[in-house]
Order: C-alpha cells, then sequence, then structure tokens
C-alpha cells in the first residue's frame, strides 16, 4: 500500500536545487556567468524549441532589470528564470497555450516548468511587504523576499490541499465543480486549515462538500501542482454511510461510481463515456483512481 | 502501517469550523451575539481559567476597534479570537509563557488554541497587500483578507513541512540543531518547496542536510504546528547508505541511535540519558520516534 503510481505529473524534475548556493551571494554571483541557462518564458507561459522541450536561453537574453530566480543545476549548469511583469490572472484552465505545452513537454521538462512557474509567479504576486507595506527585495536566489523597512523575511509559499477518494462498499464518490468540462467528475479536494492534520482536513472536507463522514483516513501519493502553488496530497477513505447532502456553493454534483463505470470511462480516454469523463492525467486524481483500480483496498 | 500514533498534539479541537458562515456577512453577523464566546488572548499567550482550561469571554470584552476571527462553534457556541496588535516576534522557544500554558492545557484546549493561534498571528504579520502595499481589511470572518486597491484576496498561510525518520539497519537518524537543549536530538526535518513532492522533498532535505540518499519514503503521520503555522508531514524513509555528510550550517550534529537508545531515553523522560534526551511529547517527532519503536519496519 505504499507504492505511489508512477510519473506523477510536475514531479521528477533532474533540477539539483543546490540550495547550499542560496545563501552565498559570492557563490550565487559566481554561477551568473556564461554557462547558465535562462528559462525562456513569455509571462507565465514557457517557450519550446523545435523538438517541443522546454528552451533556454543565457544571461544575455534577459532584460537587464528582470530579477532572476535561481533554480538550481541541471547537467552542471545553473538555471535561472525571470521574474515576469505580472503575475497569473485568471485560472489556469483558462490559459489554452499554457495547457497546450504541458500536454507537449516531457516528465521532466514539466517539473521543471512547474517548479519555476509557481516561483516567479510567487515573486510577481508578492513585491510587497504584508508586515508593513513597503516595496521588498528579491534575495537568496529567489527563495527570499526581504522588506527593507521592517525587516521582515518572506518565502515562497506552498498551499497544502487535500484531494480525496472515499470508498463505500466497493464505490468511489467523485464529484464535479460547475467550472469542469461536461461529464467530467474528479476526487474531492480543499485547502489544508491552519490548526489541522491531513487526516483532519481530509474528514472535514467530505463532510462539508458531500455531508459524509469518513475514517481510516490514509496517504496515497503527493504532487506539486503549480496554478499556482499546491501541495496536493493525495488520500483514501471509507465513508461511514453513503447518504450524500451536496453542497452546492462548491459542488454541482457528486455521486458513487462503480470500479466498472471508472474502468471503462478511463478507457475511453479523453473523450469519456456517456456519463464520464475520467480525470486527466496530469491530475493527481487520475493517478488516484488508477491506482484503487489497480490494487484491492 | 497506517495507524497513526494517537493524542498528537495540537490536533483534536471539538470546534465545528462552520465553513458555510464564513461567507454569508449576515449569517456572521448573526453569530456575534450574547452566547459568544472570545478566546482570552494576551498578544498570543493564552489566557487560563483556574482549572488550567482555556479562558473565554464574552464579545463584551472586546477592544471595538480590534480584529475578529471567526474560530467556529463549540458546543453549538459560536467562539472568536481578537487578533494583537503585533504578531509573533522571535522563536516559539524563547517564550517561556506560551510553554507553560502548552504544558498544561488539555489536547483539546492546545489544538484550539494552536489553531487559533495561527490565525490572529497572520492576520497581525499580514495587514498589508503583498501584491501592491496597500493595507487590507479582514474578510469572511477571519479566513481571507480583501485588498480594497487592486482587489487580490489572501488566504490565512499553511507551510507544509516533512520531518523523516531515517532508518538504516535497525538504527534511526536524528540530529540536533545549536538551538536545541543539550543532548536533545530530533527527527530530520524541512520545508516543502515548490515544484516537489513530498517524497521528493524527503529524499532532498536528508540529502542536504546528512548527505544520506533514502528509497522507500512513505508517510506516517501530520501534524498542525502553530509557531507559527506548519503543517508537519511525518515520514520514514531507509537509508541507501550510513555515511554522514552533516550541512553544519543546519545541524550541530547527528548520528545513527540504536532501538535501546532510543528506548532507554524514552524511559528517561525530560530528563533523558547521558547521551540522548527523547524529544519532546508536543512533537511530532516524538510520536514518529514512538511510533518507530512500537512497530515492525
Ligand atoms: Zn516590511
Ligand atoms: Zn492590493
Amino acid at each position: 500500500m505504499t507504492s505511489a503510481p508512477p510519473a506523477i505529473a510536475f514531479t521528477g524534475s533532474p533540477l539539483d536545487r543546490a540550495d547550499h548556493l542560496r545563501a552565498d551571494p559570492d557563490a550565487l554571483a559566481g554561477q551568473m556567468n556564461w554557462r547558465a541557462r535562462l528559462l525562456k518564458l513569455d509571462g507565465l507561459t514557457p517557450g519550446m524549441d523545435d523538438g517541443g522541450a522546454l528552451a533556454w536561453g543565457t544571461l544575455a537574453d534577459c532584460d537587464p532589470d528582470a530579477e532572476l530566480v535561481f533554480l538550481g543545476l541541471m547537467e552542471g549548469k545553473p538555471c535561472f528564470a525571470p521574474v515576469p511583469a505580472e503575475g497569473a490572472e485568471g485560472p489556469a484552465y483558462a490559459q489554452p497555450q499554457v495547457w497546450q505545452a504541458i500536454n507537449l513537454l516531457s516528465e521532466q521538462d514539466l517539473a521543471t516548468y512547474g517548479g519555476a512557474r509557481s516561483l516567479v509567479d510567487w515573486h510577481a504576486r508578492h513585491r510587497f511587504c504584508a508586515r508593513c507595506g513597503a516595496a521588498t527585495e528579491i534575495a537568496k536566489g529567489g527563495w527570499q523576499r526581504d522588506c527593507p523597512s521592517c525587516d521582515a523575511q518572506h518565502f515562497p509559499r506552498t498551499d497544502p490541499v487535500t484531494i480525496m477518494l472515499v470508498e463505500h462498499e466497493g464505490k468511489l464518490l467523485l464529484g464535479r465543480q460547475p467550472k469542469f468540462p461536461p461529464r467530467t467528475y474528479s476526487a474531492l479536494a480543499g485547502f489544508v486549515e491552519p490548526g489541522e492534520s491531513i487526516e483532519e482536513a481530509v474528514a472535514r472536507e467530505v463532510k462539508e462538500e458531500a455531508g459524509v463522514s469518513v475514517r481510516d483516513v490514509r496517504y496515497v501519493a503527493s504532487q506539486p501542482w503549480p496554478f499556482p502553488s499546491q501541495l496536493m496530497i493525495g488520500c483514501h477513505a471509507h465513508a461511514v454511510d453513503p447518504a450524500l447532502t451536496i453542497d452546492e456553493t462548491e459542488l454541482e454534483d457528486a455521486r458513487w461510481f462503480t470500479r466498472v463505470e471508472l474502468e471503462e470511462a478511463r478507457a475511453a480516454g479523453s473523450e469519456g463515456t456517456e456519463t464520464l469523463v475520467f480525470p486527466r492525467s496530469v491530475a493527481i486524481a487520475h493517478h488516484l483512481v488508477t491506482w484503487w483500480l489497480e490494487h484491492d483496498s
């Protein structure tokens, strides 16, 4: 029960984060040399080369005023990414160019892009000090921002989110939000709040969204999700009772799916069946349901 | 292997977060009545009643200018906490009054205090918009802050941290930071960064701090930690090789402990043995090592 599904999207970057270089300004400056690679970004959209790989340039390509984030070392070469003028606007699903790139990139490139995107987007949306309102300055190779006015230090943010398969008598509970494409259902999910464990967050979310009490919450797998920067924590739980009370401010529908319905939808690919489109492979929900279908539980 | 140790500190609050009330200003205003309870806080230090329980007052006790956070319902009564003028300053271990309270509070009170503390401290340190620098306003019962200038919405922050038992041939790797009390060792830990899964964060941290490669990372248990607001994600992993290369900027020492050393230190309580003080019970490290001692792995 400890084996996670392989190849969860946005994991497996070949970057060595080389964090010892971040805190050493001289060493970091020494990395900003002719060998350094600069991730090509148009805002937050990745540049692609003719082979469908992430495109990289040199620091000479960079606007001299741009803030640069040190991503780490790849094949010994220092890698940087530029902070865009503006952070992400609107939901990720409304950015067709980004999704086109995501569908083309290799697993490793996707992971490198996702981590870089979360970081530079955070900088673009956090140029001011939340403590005092003053303008902040990038520090430690982009792994920190410092406030010159009140001395506060600010760090890139990652928000933990629980996403859970809820099971009852061999069926799985999946729901759909109004923004989902037609017939698409996915695992319920929600942010972990201050003051709760993963297990408590899972139980609260399922109760809030579907009115279902759960027991035996267990962890399955995790995924970094770069829209803008979540840590998706995939879990499994058993429902105490299958009766549903759906929170219609969150979900348009939620229901119990049989193993056969799920297997048919998975086999039907992106078109789905008449009743269900399986979560797309880039989402951890795809891996969680696949894990459930392939294991006894 | 799915059973977490019981009674992890800061979990088990009896509060019903009643999140449907947060987004409904009229319903929320209706909760601010004579039945409402106000958590007594001196800054971030909890007030205690004569029985050693969290002290609660009424909204009449409250500074009329204070921002209030809606914690949820307890025994049907709405519960609020006041945002202090200043957020936490300095490390948590340097606040003896807070630690004294933590040692006295019941499990349920400790969980209620921890969640409330993280929330009100976040507000005190986030009165300005990180996007544009303008002053922000509390919203949704304290589960959001809104920027009237640029319309950005800001949410209370929770930082995921991995904390891991690394095992090799029946021994556990523990380390000590210079700030730890004498002879105290604990599990290695570090923040999950943008672009990595839990498993990748565990592997990176152990490599960075101790020079050890790991395999077979698995999740064990989690804990909310309110100094200021971490989600501690407890894991177990096997070391590929026991040779240590300690990052002395992070750790003063790290070494392999036998089962007998750990059992003796646990039995010796807060005084510890000549070589080891066991992690204190409020820390998830205490539960992780106890879990390891009590299970075959
Ligand atoms: Zn400041
Ligand atoms: Zn703003």
